[in-house]
């Protein structure tokens, strides 16, 4: 059987080619030399090596009243090379910095997935792996964002990509001018990494952005060509939107200086994706400033929607205990907490005894939310914050 | 507080414009109506209205050998209004053929979620509802398209879309022309209706279409402009491909007369994969003639890969007992059990004791599957049918 080895200058002389790095690469390389020199400096004054890692758990995680995003505190763990609770993951730490180095230096991107994968080997002459499995190697990822101050795209990786645009924007993807007015029914698929060297916006006449929990919701608005009538920007996360999606958002915000109306399901779920969107995810609170829009809105829909909306008896989802815990504790976070807006509007939710997704809109009339729904909530205005 | 009525002359104006109804949503519309009469001439006869469905069960699922996809007996189960445990079910399949017929002539189109809440209300005087949940209702859907011979996107209802395309070709989408050389990092979104009255193909000059199981490995072969060294169209799935995925490489291999490949792992879930996209899914037969790619060809990840390709001994996932279950299974299917060729792949790997995953091939190093390993593949040509 034939091996597979590679053809002579083909791909080889292909990687020898100079790439041309970025201004954010540059910055990104330097992090990683000035993190690795430390290490070697200290090394070299016989101390033992260490690297002083920002404490990544809920207890140096607070919300910023001012800036009102989640931020990291200034904790700091050691991790320490001669301790044998800690080699491991120093070494595994060292590696990692080395493995998004090289991507960078290559010019290339790649999955978590696929750095586990560049990094995976046996450590001779012993049996041992630098990784069991993926699991072991995500979270010294996020320690090296946090060491590194870079977000994970800045390290050349990405994650899946879910999400769609549609409307009055034109973009540049890696040299490619994309018209997101002339995408049909399919729609631009939002890249996982869209930093400023990736996408650049080359002309904006939308207003405002709406962005919808489900694909299947924003495939209702874009058929019904809303993003024209009334001259916005529509995209979608498919769930919880990526990182991809959050930054997207975050830079049409801004940089085009748009608002960001969300469209979420009435439950606590919805409340959740907002609360995201807006303040930062707990567990990657360190990228709040480069993902949280703390201006977002929350349009709809809404706990009085059933009444106000006239809904059929039909279409009401019953809450279940997971639903009233998950309320709860979310009524309990921080920025909502003195929020009373978001205090009645979930309390009505619990006292109604139902959820609401926003497809229960449809039992009106297929376009209900797309004609009618939503063009009334933007002429009143009157949004949660 | 103010009831969100609908605003006179709008949206009301809007739905009277008569829409133009393309052949094919025609051609459902008859199929609709003519069951209707049937149904309608039966119950003016005083006979006992009813209708004789296709049945979808295995029992009457066939692996046609010479056609080389799975295909529907002609088994029919009646459906009887005046029968005590079918009454509730006829009824429900005339409400989905008629709430169907609604959305094709508002050239409307919405997703299975959606049609259940558009059709979902108490029948009055009682409080019985027309459906309990969406579980009630998808497979009375799935009756209204063996039924009526249609395919879900035949009658306006769409599924989750996922997976994204890039390559030599321009479509014409909805009217939009989108050039999918120049889609950038992010790619065209594959809609979930790819029907030949959204979707047009207007220049291909592509030579044939790489599918690949995951977005990740797609944004490799993205990045690194695989289908411009190659000339070809680059799809993937996010997994098991959405029907918009698999209809639309069916129609680019039908129509634009290009082969299918597919990159997929080398686990029984790869092998799953290739099997639906190739015969069909079991679940959906009667849509196989519209679907399935007898012609489509598997060309890795395969079971010598890992002695072949040089990979670490790092890169090895362990089968475990689900694994060889699945894989033994899937050996017996009909249209695996007469290939040699598979049954010797399903058995190196069951040998092997191990599964491999497409981005293990980044063990050697990042673009190796990109720049080494497929255009190997393509140059010797020895595929797996």
């Amino acid at each position: 059987m034939a091996k597979l080895k590679s053809e002579k200058n083909s791909a080889s002389e292909e990687e020898k080619r100079p790439v041309s790095l970025s201004k954010q690469d540059k910055r990104t390389i330097n992090q990683i030399d000035s993190m690795a020199e430390e290490v070697c400096k200290v090394a070299q004054r016989h101390k033992e090596p260490l690297v002083a890692i920002p404490t990544r758990s809920l207890s140096n995680i607070r919300f910023n009243q001012s800036r009102r995003i989640l931020e990291m505190g200034n904790k700091r763990t050691n991790r320490e090379l001669f301790n044998v609770g800690q080699a491991k993951s120093f070494m595994q730490t060292m590696l990692v910095a080395s493995g998004t180095k090289q991507l960078i230096e290559m010019g290339k991107t790649t999955s978590i997935r696929g750095l586990y994968y560049m990094l995976k080997h046996d450590i001779k002459p012993t049996k041992e792996p630098t990784f069991h499995d993926q699991g072991e190697c995500d979270p010294i990822i996020e320690d090296c964002e946090v060491l590194l101050d870079s977000l994970r795209e800045e390290l050349h990786l990405f994650a899946d990509k879910r999400g769609d645009m549609v409307g009055n924007l034109i973009i540049e993807d890696n040299g490619d001018e994309i018209d997101c007015s002339r995408m049909g029914s399919g729609g631009y698929a939002i890249p996982s990494i869209v930093e400023p060297n990736v996408i650049k916006f080359k002309k904006c006449t939308a207003k405002f952005v709406l962005h919808v929990e489900k694909n299947t919701v924003w495939q209702r608005f874009n058929e019904d060509k809303f993003w024209k009538k009334h001259n916005c920007i529509l995209t979608h996360g498919a769930g919880q939107p990526t990182r991809g999606v959050r930054r997207l958002l975050n830079r049409i915000h801004h940089e085009l200086k748009l608002p960001i109306f969300c469209l979420l399901d009435n439950d606590p779920w919805g409340y959740y994706i907002y609360s995201v969107i807006k303040q930062g995810s707990i567990n990657l609170a360190y990228e709040s400033q480069r993902m949280a829009i703390p201006d977002a809105c929350f349009v709809g829909v809404r706990s009085h929607d059933f009444e106000r909306c006239g809904l059929s008896e039909s279409v009401k989802i019953s809450l279940n205990d997971t639903d009233r815990k998950r309320a709860k504790q979310i009524m309990e976070y921080p920025w909502f907490a003195r929020k009373k807006d978001w205090q009645k509007e979930i309390e009505l939710m619990l006292k109604n005894g139902f959820k609401l997704e926003v497809e229960a809109l449809i039992s009106r009339n297929i376009s209900y939310m797309t004609e009618e729904y939503v063009p009334m909530l933007l002429k009143e205005g009157k949004f949660l914050d």
